[in-house]
């Protein structure tokens, strides 16, 4: 049935209670203060692309651990203008990569600097490839992918690296040549818009959020009505490790989008698609109920995990524009 | 078998007897003749789409039949160089449509103007929208799709009127204003590789052609090889209208990529992934070897049809770079 | 879940709100005016099937806009009963063509003369060739397939031409030597049950409606609860097109089954199969629960598209004796 | 790969060692010797199908093992023509039953009787229902399906009991009233084709045999190039039961297709779809080309194990139509 | 999506109505006095599998109609203790066979002596291999499998003999030399389950049960809501049988294990898995909760029809050595 | 085709070149000696199985990296004999964990000590638990699973640490107590059998190999013959990385199993299925004919990856039994 989730109209109102952990606060402000301590230097090397309406620099930051993140710092060519670049710092899909300049002209075309962070690890199938490894690890075992990578510990889970890494990138944004620090923000779509939660959430004055059909809201509930890539590597795993469950649940609240979202004030345009099956439109609608700030919600009610696709695209940036005071 | 086609040695060296109608040459220089008669004024209709590094135009011409075909026509803001635009006309894959002018960023960045044919009746699943009907209709049942529609018949085939659109679109862009008319270069992946080919082998003075795991090449062939869509469609209908089978074939034969190959002198680079079960590699490997003109061809030995991807876009824009002598 | 639509109680009382438009009887009949104003002489001609018990007509009529469409003309060899041939209009499902004589024994094994209607354009795919060309084309984009085509406008829509062919058959049987005008019934599964609604609400004195799990009734609930071919096509268009949902919902209203029903008043014989996840249960519900004649339903509580099979089959040949007094 | 067995010019000549049993013959002879001792009348009951141009029973007779088969026996209605019925005795495919008189209109159209046989123990899935229970299980394990059922050993496997069913079959329809004893056909399609075979090689005067895309002729060969159903049960078969493999293949030998092809003498028409993944064209072929007969064969390039479908349905009533001197 | 069933809460109230045939009693215990009748001795061949550890016979015995039925008898090594050997009778899943003695050393290195009964006919795919056939046959047709041969008439059903056999090898189990009559527990999964059911409720002095995720329980409600193997077996028969639905589930209300479970004392454990789309949680639950005797039930919540794996392992071996007073 | 590899006298003489790298030698006993540096003890915990059969324990020890690796160690309870236990060092296939005690019987019920070890990561889905994470992470993007990880650089390859976890495995079960260092064999299936052929090969004085359709070997022919998963992983590696192709091939031919049997001495076991797709025969005939030791084949040619199932399990205890001179 395509139409397998909540009903609309209880969508709408859907806010299922938030289990954020007593020391929700903590563990983020311990982790960032420990990741902001080891930072470097930020390296932008020249990339041509053979484009000459935009720059391109291939640049590499010291993410979680210090360890380095690759990404692409892309703007028009030419001098910023008067009041420096205004900034979106893209996160990217489950398993995608960094690509190529070619695959970022969006952003730039429409007048904005872009920084596309790597996804680490992620990369090495689909479309695109990435430039950053993981050197993470995990002290337990998990299902092949990310989701459940490190998940018995939230010290130890993937995301805590990658949701790091993201506020390090809005970080280091902030602090490139010629930027506007007062006009960041941060995209995403799917697992990107799970990343563009945590980096609002978290992250230091972050001016917009765009999220199209996030992941990682409400996994709990995610499980129970959907079982297709990536979050049935989750349910593959608690099928298996049924001692680790309630420790693996643990784990995911200090990820959860839900929780990010209470956490986050920035403008905020989501997106939903009613028949996604990969990012369910209860966890997305979950997520946008409990969101903080300014919050506005595109609803695509015949779509699936595609969303709204280059409708959506157009609408973001100008939503962005207008936001961020741009003549287009 | 991930390598199911003739092993790269026999692949390298195949070269299918083609069956080119004796009156192949009669029959295009016929339709075109008639299609150029009717030719009316363009309509170019600037778009907002919110990208100020860029001219977007709502383009409307008259194809085949003078029917309305819908387009894209972009380039960077801005006078043009002084030569005038150096151009790309871009042919879409099967089921595709224009979409927005966020999907045509590539060449516009890379210094070029670029056309963007929408392929009449398609455009109306997958990812991008079209805005181009098919006026003309069928005298005889065809399969679900566009792939036989009208095949009793080379008048009354579909790609008749596509490869017709795609002619007088490579005629338009000639006399678009600020234009370079010396560097015109045709594009496609798929069917737009078929597409391109045709305008290729079929228009005045086109200047390359760039060919990506091309659709329609020997597909008498293909269909033995592969049943994937959408040469299954054409499987179906041999295999429901058996007094029909020859007529279809001798049909294919006016469109036959091996047979336009034969008739192209533009340079051209062609692109083949050697485990692509939808343009499988003997098809393509049947087109480059016939091939006229200049000629160079990327092997890709592990990709299916996604070919070459982003490594593929970036090397295409160079290798029209190169050619029209742009300096990037 | 083999059970996935409304439960059977509320099944038998689910009645839809129709969004019949204003102009729906002007629409249709200025349609058929037309049509009938360039009616044309009927072609029949013996055709050799090698069956003494019958004789049967290859035939050939001015469908839409006058475009020839073809079919069967078959009754028992030997002269006519007294009164004439009570007749069987028969229409196809999706894709379907009208293959041989030996294809359609049934009816006129059963003292019937039967008359088999092309869907236009169907025939080059499944186990039935047709041969009947759709002239007409489209004038937006649409999914492979004929249930968008031109699904922008009624009047260019696909089934406007279909519909208009299915009143000008029954026209036609009416007046073919022989037959007993007041005892036509129209008969039809899936699209064909769609299209002998149809004929049952717009024709002329139609004396009987068989009409089995049918297709295009109540479709945009329809692609709610199935995303099966060929709804699917619905769904794919309003997943890519989506600014045009609402003009598509618009024209689809002008064909929908239960609106046809509320406008039909032959006596009906209807099957449903409660797991039919091709016709949704409910949408056939919807149809019959608005029928406006004498009405009968069975069900079938456990099978899918398949329906009643050969038990509906001997069914509906009992039904239409039994209402035409015949006997067997 | 649709194209996936030997090259059509080696399919030609393919004519594989048949390994027949020593004791083929006494087999066959004692099995059938055996079972026509206890052979019991034959009952014939009406049955009101409501089809008045013919005359359809409901017909019960004992075959193996004296165990009741029924079917169908269907003739026009009327007295038969002076030299008595000719008739065409017809076998099922694989999981198929008799289903209802409506089913088998085509034979009875064209002038001939028919007798329908139920195969035992089938027509409990797909289309058509049967009648016929297998009393006889097995004394070994079996996959569920037929194929494998009592596999071990010739005397116990599923197919002695069908075959003899067969030959039965054949001996009742001579006797039957108004039958012309001298024009006996069999005739089936994959599973059907097979029983047609053996019973045309182990019956008594045959006259003709129409065999389509025959099962179970070379099916050592079969397991190596197709995996569906229903050959895929004999497949799980050996995979489970590493000890039996042989024993099961000696059985097989005495119901191979290829070795029945080479005892039988009737003229025969034979058909073969060159991308059948069912019953794969070299099976086909090794029958054929073994076949004692005169013989005749229709190569369908294109098709699957549809075959001809209804162009071959023509073919054959034509080519029965002629052997027996019937003019339609 | 992966909760497909009644929400838990109404699972554990869920106690639909039973329709216990009021001959249940007089059906079974005159199956179960004849079949008995011609109990024959048993047959325990010493079986050499180079185990040291342990002792393996092959067992065979008369089942139901004097059939021999195989399996395997395995205990420790040694003498038996000083009470006799405890004793678990184990039943196996569809499709299974006794396979070999290595895939069935838990229990006996837990300490108890086991019997792994064959499930006649079955064991000729999958992984293990079987050695009992079905001598039975049937008297109607049947879906490829087991679940619906001789459905017709609880006489004939397939079942019928299964269960049979279990009281038989329960009946023999008690009978087998060093055995403690009173510690004698029945144990099976999936159709192992319904059997271990059945022989609870129909055997003798049987002293636990442990089912998990039982077929055959509620089967007319498991057809509403999965349509997997092999309750699909059910769906195709009515789906096609449609005058026999009533009659097949007349028949399933003598084997149903709602109605076991009613009939059964000893105390037992269940195991069920609230995302089992093979045997759905509601019909475990509706045996579990009709259950008459003492009972526990392990829920699983995550897990498909696998279970809880090889964590119910454990916990069933340590749940009958607790009940049984056994120290580990 | 279920047979798709190379005919089966080729297979028997397939020799393909390796191409070992030159410091082949050096990597690995480098390697080695860096691991064997920072060994430290062992921890064997007694685990109540509840199996008084056997004693079991959880293993932990020092793997790459100095790494915890955990493991089981069963052997039958009571005193090991005289000459000390012997033990199979057993590895596990992809995605597997140790599970429980209950999974590892056969070896210690047919007299022998056996240590299962984790493969690191693994274990998180599929049937069976494991309790080791692999802490290395990876320096570069890796595909879903752990093929990749880590191929850009043979000292980052995920399989150096596995493949070094066994060579210790294998080091510290000799120094077990009660342990006959002289009869320690290694044994696994599919990726269990790749980490059996590199410990015989690696690790010091094993005395038998016994391996199943090994995984790993000839990996870059793998890709052309199959895409099933798990090698289809390298497969989507190579089809988006295409710059680093040659470099993970480069990577790979330090593991290859190919490789690894040129060095290995141990008397060993192999078993291959023909119609395994997974692990493509070819590839474990390659492995096998380049096999150092005594080597004995055993062919399955009806089979998928299931491979010799049971009959294999009880034919490899046996060989191992015979070997080491035990009496079963």
């Amino acid at each position: 049935m395509p139409l397998f989730d909540l009903p609309r109209d209880a969508l709408e109102t859907y806010l299922p209670e938030r289990a954020e952990p007593t020391d929700f606060a903590d563990f983020w402000s311990g982790t960032l203060t420990e990741a902001r301590a080891v930072r470097r230097e930020v390296s932008l090397t020249p990339f041509d692309a053979h484009l000459p309406l935009v720059e391109a620099h291939d640049v590499a930051f010291a993410g979680f651990g210090g360890q380095e993140v690759r990404g692409w710092w892309i703007h028009p060519a030419g001098p910023q203008p008067g009041a420096g670049w205004p900034v979106v710092v893209q996160f990217l899909g489950y398993g995608d990569g960094r690509g190529t300049p070619l695959d970022w002209l969006s952003w730039p075309t429409a007048g904005f600097a872009t920084l596309v962070m790597d996804t680490r690890g992620q990369g090495a199938r689909a479309r695109r490839s990435g430039s950053t490894g993981d050197i993470g690890g995990s002290a337990t075992p998990h299902v092949e992918g990310f989701l459940t990578k490190g998940i018995d510990d939230p010290h130890d889970y993937y995301y805590r690296r990658v949701f790091t890494d993201a506020v390090l990138a809005v970080d280091m944004a902030r602090e490139l040549p010629g930027v506007d620090p007062t006009r960041i923000a941060v995209q995403g779509t799917s697992q990107g818009g799970a990343i563009a939660l945590a980096a609002a959430a978290l992250g230091d004055r972050v001016a917009a959020a765009v999220v199209n059909v996030p992941f990682l809201c409400n996994p709990e509930r995610a499980i129970t009505v959907t079982d297709t890539k990536p979050y049935s590597e989750l349910l593959e795993y608690v099928r298996t490790r049924k001692g680790d469950v309630e420790r693996a649940f643990a784990t995911l609240r200090y990820f959860d989008g839900m929780t990010m979202a209470a956490h986050a004030t920035a403008p905020a345009l989501f997106s939903v698609a009613l028949m996604d099956d990969v990012c369910p439109p209860s966890t997305v609608y979950a997520a946008h109920n409990h969101y903080r700030g300014p919050k506005e919600l595109v609803v695509y009610p015949w779509n699936q995990h595609e969303g709204g696709g280059d409708t959506q695209e157009l609408r973001q940036i100008r939503w962005v524009q207008d936001l961020f005071g741009l003549q287009p």
